[in-house]
């Protein structure tokens, strides 16, 4: 039998936003490949192999798993929410680019409920006009990367996700970012933070950007900043389709 | 027995992005609400009304939903793709807002695999760093907005997608919004047309900046811009994660 790598999204957390076609991957699998705490959440069953990985080892993990499915094995890689958004296909991708002898393999991506779709549709809709993602971490580009898009995105009047808002590498920048939004937005523009989304621990809170903190916010926090038209109506935060 | 709303994605077109969320609310269901071609996805069963509707009556079409609901029916407003994403859930909270008596019905969203997120999957990664959604169409913004959105995020380095890229009632537009992009980008600029996404129509076609033309694109196109760092390798289009 010849092999597959399939690149799954598990989505944020409840096993009720996995999609069937991810599933399904699930089950035909040989081998799960992935950060530690993604591949906890598959099922162990005779047959599976599982490969945990630590963080910050994408291209390696990517490599490893190209390699078994170059062998004949059925390999997926699962990431959090959608394998697309700040996520493991990317450096499937990459590594991909170094192995001109892995090109002809069977390679899918299999998208998943990111992050921002759950934490906005818990909050109501405030992604429901024209809207940004951004990812606040500074591993791979340079946080100044980070500020010049969140300004201009303040400037098109985007709402904005953020991903990886804050971390104990670098809890400062976060207080940056919110100064940034402050030079541009008004005080009352609506802040939502979305902690742990999907899971028994989710927690959403909404602040106007004059009363948000840093301290709201962690690693398993999705922040969502408004446009300027989104606005309340009871314990929903939305933006109207007209803005 | 007391209603609920939910207002549900239904993913782009294949039943094996349909979440299991969404399925066990359709299968609770005593009504289904939607425009026309989203409702007939929905397979019809003892103790279901069907509730089609046209386009442009999103709003008319949620008060009623919200109505039933308030009568104690157990109704499922469904959107394509994800319904906090140019969809239904915007124009629930819109109705929602004319109407105090109703707040306090049990209301939720269920989130689903919008089109973006299937095109990029379809096509590699081309949302593999921080990017925009903007939809193209002029009907509840003014088309100013939409080109002066593009611009600043050409600018800001964003992958974008596309959503409502053309339409018969405004053929030229999109030709306006490359022209825009090509004032800002290199000719090389890679363009994703993903037509039909996740249905058996699909088609996947990608092109530099510099050979896309308007006709590539219609109301079943979801337009994805690459970053200037978006690449290919093999058949995949995908942009790198440090960007």
């Amino acid at each position: 039998m010849s092999g597959w790598l399939a690149i799954a999204g598990l989505g944020p957390g409840d096993a009720g936003l996995v999609t069937p076609e991810v599933s399904s991957a699930l089950a035909a699998a040989t081998d799960v490949v992935g950060y530690i705490p993604y591949v906890a959440r598959v099922a162990p069953r005779p047959g599976l192999s599982l490969h945990p990985s630590d963080n910050r080892v994408e291209l390696e993990r990517a490599t490893e798993a190209l390699r078994m499915a170059a062998a004949g094995r059925r390999v997926v890689v699962v990431s959090s929410g959608d394998p697309g958004v700040f996520a493991m296909a990317s450096a499937v991708f990459e590594a991909l680019e170094g192995h001109p002898e892995w090109q002809g393999l069977e390679i899918r991506v299999l998208p998943g409920i990111t992050a921002m779709l759950a934490a906005a549709a818990a909050a109501g809709a405030p992604l429901g006009h024209d809207f940004c993602a951004i990812n606040l971490s500074d591993n791979l580009k340079p946080f100044e990367t980070v500020l010049r898009r969140v300004r201009l995105a303040a400037e098109a009047d985007f709402a904005m996700a953020f991903y990886n808002p804050r971390s104990r590498a670098r809890p400062g920048q976060f207080g940056q970012v919110l100064a940034a939004l402050r030079a541009v937005c008004e005080p009352a523009r609506l802040i939502v933070f979305a902690r742990a989304v999907a899971t028994p621990e989710q927690q959403i809170r909404v602040r106007p950007l004059s009363e948000a903190t840093e301290e709201m916010a962690d690693m398993r926090t999705v922040v969502i900043v408004g446009s300027s038209r989104t606005r309340q109506v009871g314990r929903f935060t939305y933006s109207p389709r007209s803005a």
